[in-house]
């Protein structure tokens, strides 16, 4: 409020550019900013392939600068055309952009810094929002819901599995010699879980005539089992699927790319004035 | 009824503390169960590894003998402080408890204790009940249901697969020689069922033509009969839910954690004065 | 109808003892032939235990003249009880049981009469009967209808499944080199089927990046596809289920184990005088 | 229109053996295509396979090049006998006739040419025409819908499992060991799909505790995860069969085998007289 007017100026246009989609050069920021994000993802994997790293180290290194020169300024940018740039700061997608903008510095200063660069990849989230996939949020929150709703039911399944999975697995282990890999409890466990899900790879395997009868019991339960998560998010989806053509409140709006410049809340409504969430204007 | 007064206000605070878990105390038990229980079965897994139970021998020995102890004063206290012991001592829970309290004991009698190790894993059941998950406990009922109504079609299910493995598995044997891995027909059929369930191990596998292409049958019937449990399971868990959003009688009560010091019924409604189960008083 | 009395009432109560379950004689031989069926399976699995085996030939052999013998009667005797042979010989469970009678027999004239054993196994169906599982087989032929109804649909689906696996086949043959595994056309065939159905042997596995990239598009493709006949049998699960519990001529009426002595029909209502299938008195 | 009237019957008796099956001659000419195009997938399978090729390798070429002189000849009649050959040559099926058409010409000019051989497995495509299974091609349109219905939310899904992927691939690169075959992170994000997808070869399988604990948790997450596609396909495909039922003006017609001589589109009614995609004559 106290700011000078060209101070806001300049700072709205900033954040028009780089927060939103709607202006020409809004969208060419996100066109290169959704570029820039693959290569870095792509750079992490191409550094990690030996053969590959010991052939281009040196192109590697530049296009790793040039990332991370990108991700710098756009992370100082983003935080000076916020209004509160705490929000922004210490939001989900704040913490990610600085920990995928840090790894180049710190190596200068520690080893195994490459632990951050794990983290680049949860910046593939921000491409939903780039490539105005409105739609597409509204079927992932869809999704996210039924899930959210059947989160007590799959809780209590797992803890089920897991439960079955200490008892049928210390039997394993009591079955079982060393020789067929079954050298612990918690090895046994993990040859439990490994079949239980159908997964097998075959790593460890029993030997043994009892053995190899518990695990065909192990199997067809495991085969019974997958069946309750399916059926558990099957019932879920159904029913939010029926609520939606039976209720009449549900006025189809069309969502812009828009965030508030005061508080980051995305997806509102074309021309609306004041921000949904905390009432200041867009 | 025909004991002193001071007997039944002990034994009663004994019984709040141990069984329900509404008073302070009561809270302080369970949390501490909780824990003892999970470090029971940690110690159990951490005692297979070879390498760890050489190094840490001695440390694992006392905290076995604490939890031994903490066990063996709970299962005491669990006896006297119920109105008829008979009740608990044969239930499943009094079963799983003994069984859980003893191998340490008859390991200075008898070797190959560990077995009665395994059942310690029950014991984890009984922190659905420490956490207060009456929630749960409703949803894992509702879970239980479903598939006890399905239990039929199931079981069909099962003996349909399981014949199917019989022949398959007789046929694989014919065709496939011993260099492959099927060196009898229990064994074919071991593998017959680790194909159907789509687990695939691969330390049998076939290596005619004839046997590849029975195996490519075999796992595109695996494909097709996985539907059956889950199509079985998730039409039973969606007429469960239409029922309850329909019934108007479904009136939603506060269960509280108390358990009827004469039958160890548990479950019971906020306020009640009378076990649900056999009319005591609670 | 031109027979001599006694001879029907000989033949009656024979085919009483044998095909029906409702007389204490006929519930006594059902229990002994359950048995002998269960044995007559365990022996072949037994014999081809090589090490079992060689131990104990002997008693093997006796136990196989036991069944062999048992088996011969039961055939002559099912022969002779019906009204009309050739119904009972030329039927699906007719043909099981010459087949399963005959091995022992056949061994002296020629060898490699094992193969006939692998039929035992389709004995085990009439297990369902000696049960008296009618109220499995309601839910089995519930099953049974549900999967014809979705039949065109579930074919339709096994065909793209495998034109999608001969393309994916050949494309992984011409990437992959022969020491990966994929030394033919088939063998990649069988292979993209393995992946597909995710069982995943691992006995064949990509080695190149194309390869492994293309697997990766094959499993996730796999993972998508496995819905698809879970999906159609599960809605017709359960609009079965949405049938049966509005309509009102679906009266519950008991079926006995009784079968028509003219042409073997089985399910009869109690009480019922003539075949529903055949009009013949019961 | 200003063609000679002895030709438009020639090439409209053409038009009729090869695009359409009501005529006997019509019915002769997709049969023999048919087992041609069996024929031709079956050779490009045996070539493949080294032992045969060397022992048969005259008697696959002899063979070839019948398919392919059939192939050549159906393809040049299917260009003439249409009205507008462009509208063949340049569609799915015209693409795929031809590359299937060329590999024996190809390879005497270049090597390599076998890489067309794998698009004739697209032919078998036709076979669906040939069979005339109209009834299958209701019912595969039926699934191709309901499948687009849910292409939102599959593409979502398989977008989450990617990003799931690349996280959890990088950490498991940063845990494990080169030995246990996490040699680079692409390779990682390939082990991560194999275990969520419950494939699970074991070429690749984590060594150390932690790496296990890891693949555990990938598991449990893919045998959840796996509920979600099933999940959204069964709800498309309920919705879908709900409508057919309550729909009143879905009235069943008989389709034919004609084909459009104009333009191709397939699926006219009995006793059409007009194209109902060009309104050309039939």
């Amino acid at each position: 409020m106290a700011q000078s007017p060209e101070n806001i100026g300049w700072r709205r246009k900033l954040h028009e550019i780089i927060y939103e989609a709607d202006t020409p050069m809004g969208k060419w920021f996100d066109l290169i900013l959704f570029f820039v994000i693959i290569l870095s993802v792509v750079l992490v994997m191409l550094e990690s392939v030996k053969e590959f790293d010991a052939r281009y180290h040196k192109t590697l290194l530049v296009l790793e600068w040039v990332v991370t020169i990108f991700f710098t300024i756009e992370y100082i940018a983003r935080v000076i055309s916020i209004r509160k740039p705490s929000h922004y700061i210490f939001s989900f997608y704040g913490i990610i952009d600085f920990i995928s903008t840090i790894p180049l510095y710190v190596s200068y200063l520690v080893a195994g810094s490459q632990v951050f660069l794990a983290v680049r990849a949860f910046r593939l989230l921000r491409i939903f929002r780039i490539l105005k996939l409105v739609q597409f949020i509204g079927e992932a929150s869809q999704l996210r819901e039924a899930l959210k709703a059947s989160r007590a039911k799959i809780l209590v399944f797992i803890y089920v599995v897991l439960i079955l999975s200490v008892i049928m697995g210390t039997i394993m282990y009591l079955i079982e010699s060393d020789e067929a890999g079954f050298t612990s409890i918690p090895r046994s466990i993990y040859w439990t879980i490994v079949t239980l899900t159908t997964v097998g790879y075959g790593d460890i395997a029993p030997q043994t005539n009892v053995g190899q009868l518990l695990a065909t019991i192990i199997m067809i339960l495991g085969y019974g089992i997958i069946a309750v998560p399916t059926g558990i998010v099957t019932v879920e989806f159904s029913r939010r699927g029926g609520k939606k053509t039976t209720a009449t409140s549900d006025i189809a709006v069309h969502l812009n790319t828009q965030s508030c410049p005061n508080c980051s809340a995305e997806g509102h409504r074309d021309g609306a004035k004041y921000c949904f969430n905390c009432g200041g204007t867009l």
